[in-house]
C-alpha cells in the first residue's frame, strides 16, 4: 500500500483537502464551501471533508499517514489549536482535539509556512537549505526553511516576516505596530500607492487603464502601465520594489538564503518583478558587500501549494 | 583521556585560546598580543598559540578533538576563510588551510554566533531551543540558535541582526545601507545620542557627570544619570530602549524565541536594562497580541564567551 498524507488548505471561504503521495502528487482532492462564520459549522465541515478523503484513500488502497493543516491565522502547533483566523469567529479552536477520533497524526501550521515547505519539498526551491518565502497578498505572509527544515518558532508563531519595522513610527499596521513591511509591500499597499499616484499624476496612463474610475484600480494597474512606459507607473513600481527590496535585504542579512520565493497575487508578474528585485538586491550587495547572492524565484505550486505543503508537514 | 576542544577568541588586538571540556570548563588558557596589522604575523601568532595549547593538552593527557574560532568579521565557514576582519588587513585569509598541519578539525565562525552558542550550551540560555543574542558594542552583533542549533546562513554570513532597517533612508551605516538597527541601538549610537542630548539639555546632570567636558561621555553617562533621576537622561534612555525594543520586536515576530540574550558593554546595566526592555516588549505584545513571551537575559559567560563558544562549535 502506497503511503499518502492528507493536506488541508483552510481558507476563510472554502476548505480544500487532498491526498498527496511522497512525490508531492495530489491523487484526489475535494473541497467544501464553508459559511466562514460559525466555529461549529467550520469544524463539522472539515471533519466531513476529511472522512470523504480518507474513505477514498481506503477504497483505493492508499495508506493514510497523517493530516496536515495550513491555516490563514495564528496557530499553536504544540497544542493543535487555531488561536484565531480571518473570517471565522472564535478563539483557540480545538481542531486537533476535535479530530482525535480519526486516529491519525495531526499537525497544524500557518498557511505561509506550509507554502514554504511545499516549495522546498516539491516546488521551485526543491532541496534548498535556506529559503525565505514571501506571499504578497492582502498582507505579507512569511515562511522559512532553515538548515533544510521548516522553521516555525515557539508555538509555530514565528516567521511573521511581514511584521518587521521598515519605517519607525510609520503607517499603522493591523498587527498593532507601526511601519511594518506589510504596510508598504503587500498587494493592498500597492493598491493604496496606485490610488495615491493617480491622484498626484492626473495625466498618467493609469487613469485610462481604469476607465477614469479610481475604483477600478487593481494589482495590475501599475504593473501593466509601467510595462507600457507610463512614467508615473514606473516611478510607483520603483518605489514598491524599493520597499520590498529593503525588507528582503533585512532577510538577506539575517538568513543568507539560497533563494527568496515570491508567492501571492503579485507573483503573477513573474520575471518582470523578480528581475527588478534581483537588480535592487545586487545594487545593494545583498545587504553587505561580499555577501553570497540569493536567487529570487516565483512560487510554483500556485493553487495546490496549500494542499501539497500541508501534506508535507508530516512527511518524515 | 578526557576529550577537550580548543576555542580561539580572535580580537583585533589580542588572540585568546583555551582548552575546554565537555562541561564548558576552561582547563587552561593563554593569549598573544598581536600587532593587528599584518596577516602573516597574525597567522604565525595564532599557530604558535595553538601549538602551546595543544602541547599543554598532550602533557596533561587531554585528547584534543578540534579547534573552533570566533572572529570579529566576515567569514566563510565552508572554505575556512576570514573574508575580512577589523584591525587586520588582507582579504580572504586562508586560516584553515594555514593550520592544516595541526591535523585537527577546524571550524571558523563569527564572534557573535560563537557567543550565542556558548550561552546556549553553557550559559544563561542553556538548553533553550530558540535564542536571539545581541551584543551591544561598537556595532551590534547577532547570534541565532534555532531549533536547538546554531544558525549561520549560507557561508556563515547570516545572523547580521544589527543590519535590519529600522528607519528607511535613515542614518548611514557602515554596512552600506541606511537606517540599520546598529545605527540606533549600538553602544556607539548611545554615545552619539548622549552627546546630542547634552547639547540640547544644558542643565542635564549628564554635564556634571562628565565634568562639563563632552569628551568624557561614556556608555555609563546616560544610564547613571537616568538612575539618579535626571530628566534628560531618562528621556534619552527611553528613546534608546524604544530603538532596541523595536529591533527586538522584529526578531520576536520572526523567531518567537524563548529568550533574548544581551551581551556587550551595555549589558553591564543588567536588570536595569532588561526590565525596561521587557516592559517595552510586553507593552507591544511581543510584536503581536497573543504571542508567547520571550525572556530578556544578560549574557553570562562574559570574557570567556569567545573561548567557550568557539570551543563549542565542534562539540556535536
Amino acid at each position: 500500500m502506497e503511503k499518502v498524507y492528507i493536506g488541508v488548505d483552510v481558507g476563510g471561504m472554502s476548505i480544500k483537502a487532498g491526498a498527496v503521495n511522497l512525490n508531492g502528487e495530489i491523487l484526489m482532492k475535494d473541497k467544501v464551501v464553508t459559511d466562514g462564520k460559525n466555529v461549529d459549522v467550520f469544524l463539522k465541515d472539515i471533519k466531513e471533508l476529511l472522512v470523504k478523503v480518507i474513505s477514498w484513500c481506503k477504497e483505493n488502497n492508499y495508506d493514510v499517514q497523517g493530516i496536515g493543516f495550513g491555516v490563514p491565522g495564528m496557530v499553536d502547533n504544540k497544542k493543535g489549536l487555531i488561536n484565531k483566523m480571518a473570517n471565522i469567529g472564535g478563539r483557540d479552536i480545538q481542531l486537533k482535539e476535535y479530530l482525535k477520533d480519526l486516529n491519525l497524526p495531526i499537525y497544524i501550521s500557518n498557511d505561509a509556512n506550509v507554502a514554504a515547505l511545499g516549495e522546498q519539498k516539491f516546488g521551485v526551491a526543491k532541496g534548498m537549505q535556506n529559503v525565505v518565502l514571501l506571499t504578497l497578498g492582502t498582507g505579507i505572509g512569511g515562511g522559512l526553511i532553515l538548515n533544510g527544515k521548516l522553521f516555525e518558532g515557539n508555538e509555530g508563531k514565528g516567521a511573521e516576516l511581514g511584521h518587521v519595522c521598515l519605517i519607525l513610527n510609520g503607517r499603522s499596521c493591523g498587527c498593532g505596530r507601526k511601519g511594518c513591511l506589510e504596510s508598504y509591500a503587500s498587494a493592498s499597499a500597492l493598491l493604496r500607492m496606485t490610488r495615491e499616484y493617480m491622484e498626484k499624476y492626473k495625466d498618467s496612463m493609469m487613469w485610462e487603464y481604469c476607465n477614469n474610475d479610481i475604483n477600478n484600480v487593481s494589482g495590475l494597474t501599475s504593473f501593466e502601465c509601467a510595462k507600457k512606459g507610463d512614467e508615473a507607473a514606473n516611478k510607483l513600481i520603483d518605489e514598491y520594489v524599493m520597499y520590498l527590496g529593503e525588507g528582503m535585504l533585512d532577510f538577506a542579512n539575517i538568513f543568507r538564503p539560497e533563494a527568496f520565493v515570491i508567492g501571492g497575487g503579485i507573483s503573477n508578474q513573474g520575471e518582470y518583478l523578480t528581475n527588478k528585485l534581483k537588480a535592487y538586491l545586487e545594487k545593494q550587495h545583498y545587504g553587505y558587500e561580499g555577501s553570497p547572492a540569493s536567487e529570487v524565484l516565483i512560487a510554483k505550486l500556485k493553487n495546490d501549494a496549500g494542499i501539497i505543503g500541508a501534506a508535507s508537514l508530516l512527511m518524515d
